[in-house]
């Protein structure tokens, strides 16, 4: 009888009994009913189609893979995940009979050079980037000219809580760019910065700030793997471009000591190489799971080490566990080693892990309440 | 044989050959090749979705009803618009297998109270809409406070260019409302409010000014059909909370004479009600494909002759055709004839009808392009 027992509960330690507590996510559509999720992280989906042959809801990197629906006796598809997500936000999509649909039910985000579904696993640290009744920014879309691509440009740009009161007050600016396959909308509808900023500035944590975000995947058709990426196209937009559009329709401080470029992923990528190529431009560098700096590239840099005054490196838990450290082409490196080489050469390095996430926003978000309140501070 | 060439020339008129000049509708999502649109508006629909057993393509109003695909030899499915659709855009979605997804090729837009997809039919005017080389506003997301609802609300202010040149120069400001089903995305998304602004400042055409769009289906949940249709939570919203907001936060001429209401179908039924129960709040009133103003209607309400210095009213032509004139549950009227009894009073009264074009968007960019360069001129 003990031994049975015994048997019993660890096989209930396996596969832990799903709590029927489900919830609508947060992300649905006005009245929609799914997908949901639970309060273990599991989620559920539910799809009307009577006739199809199969029904699939795949989940994207930090997920548990795709979940295969059943037709359920009124005709819908429905299928629970096999396990747990992480907390945040998911990107996914369904395969129907061989096709790939976005789930009605849910909005839609761009991610992976589509407009993808989304759902989020509420985080037990969820109050940071919710709407709260804080005074609010405004997150104003910007089209600029752009001669080197022969089109109007398009950005978006957060201006915080009493941005508007006082005529002669003026900013600082952080750069902030979005990964491979999503664009300048990324960072507030899936990253929530507008919020994130909001309720930073409101708690007195951050010094209010722009944030300029714009499409980084500038040579769009070039793009193959990051080995051969040409980092020019969008250098010359962002450098020649957008800053000085930005800076004569905005009040900025328009000087490196109030500057700062941050991206995640290909944006990291991105910013490494934007930041090496122009050290008088920026002053703060911010990059989330996507490289780190060694000491040997901040040295090897004429005029970088005394421009910068912070170097932030972040990354999902889940990324060094996997040791996927780097995006996909460039060594892996361990950024622990690099962080302690930079501080132990009195260089401001900063390395934040998010515990228990992966290379998703949710590991972002949280990089970013890191990250802004070191920003322009000294 | 005359006669028999004469019958050919007949039946050839009757169903004029498809030209097969087919481009991508320029809604679709980057690097997508369908859905297409021809020279003549016919819309052509390609579905990968290879274990279907149906996949049907479904116009909105203004269409030509729905348009079923049939497998191609490759697995996809394919299918052509039965006749050309009217200029401009269209919303639609697909039906699989008995499911309603969106198609994956083009982008979405929000429409029967759902993300919906939309395509382009190129319109011989579109110059007049299009992102053009020429001085761009932006347009501003923000979050005011609302204590009626409970929560922060969400509008988009596009300010003109230019207004962050000078911080003594104030504006006028229009408050443009979407239709039943649609939100505070629309008038930019699908009508392209602010590049029609854009382009007609950049002529000299109208008088810069900021345009406000905000969520009109207030009472969300009760909203059944219009009879029952209760305008105070949203007026409340509309005169107590955004307005206030505005004023505060954006160089604006908080005058009567300065500031306009208008609206399109359901949003001009709004428009309709809040003007006549406060007379005194706008000076300029817009009804597009949403009612009329009758004598009775202007003399019946207290000082409204005298503050309201534009009646408004538009259709498209099809709508007139088909005296489709009202919104659902309002008594058909003849739009011609209360605009002729109230010239015939003395008061400013406008009617334009926008030629073959339905109860669809593009009435409503004519609308606008029509109602703008006259407001705020006396």
């Amino acid at each position: 009888m003990a031994l049975t027992s015994q048997t019993a509960a660890l096989a209930q330690a396996d596969a832990p009994a799903i709590i029927e507590d489900f919830q609508p996510s947060s992300l649905n559509q006005r009245g929609q009913e799914y997908p949901q999720v639970n309060s273990q992280g599991y989620a559920r989906f539910r799809v009307i189609a009577p006739e199809a042959q199969s029904v699939k809801a795949s989940l994207g990197l930090g997920g548990q893979g795709g979940t295969a629906l059943a037709k359920a006796e009124d005709g819908s598809w429905v299928g629970t995940s096999a396990g747990p997500l992480d907390e945040g936000f998911h990107y996914y999509h369904l395969s129907i009979d061989g096709g790939t649909f976005n789930d009605p039910g849910t909005l839609n985000f761009f991610g992976s050079r589509r407009w993808e579904s989304g759902i989020e696993i509420p985080a037990h640290d969820a109050d940071f980037y919710a709407l709260e009744e804080v005074p609010h920014g405004h997150v104003q879309q910007v089209l600029f000219p752009s001669p080197s691509t022969g089109t109007p440009r398009r950005a978006f740009v957060y201006t915080p809580p009493g941005y508007e009161a006082d005529p002669d007050a003026r900013y600082p600016v952080l750069y902030l760019q979005h990964g491979w396959g999503e664009d300048e909308t990324a960072w507030t509808n899936q990253g929530r910065a507008n919020l994130i900023m909001d309720n930073l500035i409101a708690d007195g944590a951050a010094r209010p700030l722009l944030i300029v975000m714009t499409y980084g995947m500038t040579n769009d058709t070039q793009i193959g793997g990051l080995a051969s990426f040409d980092i020019e196209p969008f250098e010359t937009v962002l450098l020649k471009e957008l800053m000085p559009y930005v800076d004569s329709h905005f009040r900025t401080l328009a000087d490196r000591g109030h500057r700062a470029l941050a991206g995640l992923s290909m944006g990291g990528f991105e910013t490494k190489l934007i930041t090496t190529r122009n050290p008088d431009a920026f002053g703060y560098i911010g990059l989330f799971s996507g490289g780190t700096f060694s000491l040997q590239d901040v040295e090897g840099t004429a005029g970088l080490r005394d421009a910068a005054k912070l170097f932030f490196v972040s990354y999902g838990s889940r990324e060094l566990e996997g040791r996927r450290t780097s995006p996909p082409g460039v060594p892996p490196v361990d950024p622990r080693a690099n962080h302690e080489g930079l501080k132990a050469a009195g260089i401001n390095s900063v390395f934040y892990v998010s515990p228990g996430t992966a290379h998703e926003f949710q590991s972002w978000r949280r990089s970013l309440r890191e990250f802004a309140p070191l920003l322009f501070r000294n």
